[in-house]
């Protein structure tokens, strides 16, 4: 009966929360992240860093939890299949957890100094914005399975493809003045936030796959 | 009788030897894109670009069989964690082939000119040469299970951390005269060359930990 639910139900059900759940803990990390860079905000940039070993210990019990239910449950392919892919986004999670970490520790390595020259502020604050926005967005998609919301994940992706360009078009400007120290980090946080749009687009991808078999093109 | 070898040993087996024919694919890889980079060699370069469309496929090739022995032969615990620790050997190979693709795709922008100035020459051959001898030793990790070699992998890892930074150094040094544009391209190049020898550290310890159970420190 349609009413009564399996166990394995509940489990698969428990797998998709807690990708969730990362989700969101990972998109309060970048937005954080974008905020200590900004404002030069040391405590902010501590609590992204520490905050990256939560979603670390919360990926591993994740993970272990799916083998787990994969050697109990001994799941038909289409079940394993959801399990192995939800492997697949956890990783992908992890990693931008990582990236919202590497972006606090310049903030930190810089402070008290501001590692954003002041004509940059306004690029990069949007580039944090399309990078909280995207994985709030796989934290729906996740949850829906909202192919339309998947394929939107993709045009922020392209969103930050450009201000990314842009954002290396102003360092080989010739008005350029903050030195190649700078232009370093510059490079790298650009390079952060267009893997963070990188990996949600693969998070998105995996569950458009899921849902219809096809990929997103 | 010990003599007696199952279906099943022969596909755990032969799970074992994609991953090292991927491995080996990748230190070709690693190896060319470096030498594109340094001759400023056109022709090498696209073949790495087109070589990673090969890696790609066998990957995905592997990632579905690996499933596919999951399905049919419902695996006790041990047997399950190597799979799935086999699907995440191949994810961190899919994606060392790509950072070598990335690294000849900076030769081929920059052709006919040469991304790297004279006197970084050696510092990046060195780099490669890192590259390509560790990704030559997690195929034989995976292949042998040396646990041995598999400490020795993160030694690589230092060598390559502290040319790394050697690399940094010569650009935010007073006597960097190549601009802005030239240290955009270090900084990329100097990053995919660390997360190549990182995702060969993390291939290594999962086989450290498969065989020893205990995390390598």
């Amino acid at each position: 009966m349609a009413l009564i639910r399996s166990v394995f139900q509940d489990e698969l059900d428990g797998v998709s929360q807690s990708l969730v759940d990362l989700s969101n803990m990972v998109s309060e990390s970048i937005k954080k992240a974008t905020h200590a860079l900004l404002e030069s905000d040391l405590k902010g940039a501590e609590e992204v860093i520490t905050s990256d070993e939560k979603i670390d210990a919360n990926q591993h019990e994740l993970d272990s939890r799916i083998i787990d239910i994969i050697a109990r449950q001994q799941p038909v392919a289409s079940d394993l299949r959801a399990l192995v892919t939800a492997l697949r986004m956890s990783a992908d999670l992890e990693r931008m957890g990582d990236l919202s970490h590497h972006i606090a520790k310049v903030a930190r390595l810089r402070h008290p100094a501001n590692a954003i020259p002041a004509e940059l502020r306004d690029l990069v604050n949007h580039m944090g914005t399309v990078a909280e926005n995207i994985s709030r967005k796989i934290a729906v998609v996740i949850e829906t399975r909202d192919t339309a919301m998947a394929l939107q994940v993709e045009k922020d992706d392209d969103e930050m493809d450009k201000l990314h360009r842009q954002l290396i078009g102003s360092l080989t400007d010739a008005t350029w003045t903050h030195g190649v120290e700078s232009a370093i980090d510059i490079t790298l946080l650009g390079r952060y936030y267009e893997r963070f749009a990188d990996h949600a687009v693969s998070v998105s991808r995996r569950v458009y796959f899921l849902v219809t078999g096809t990929f997103a093109s």
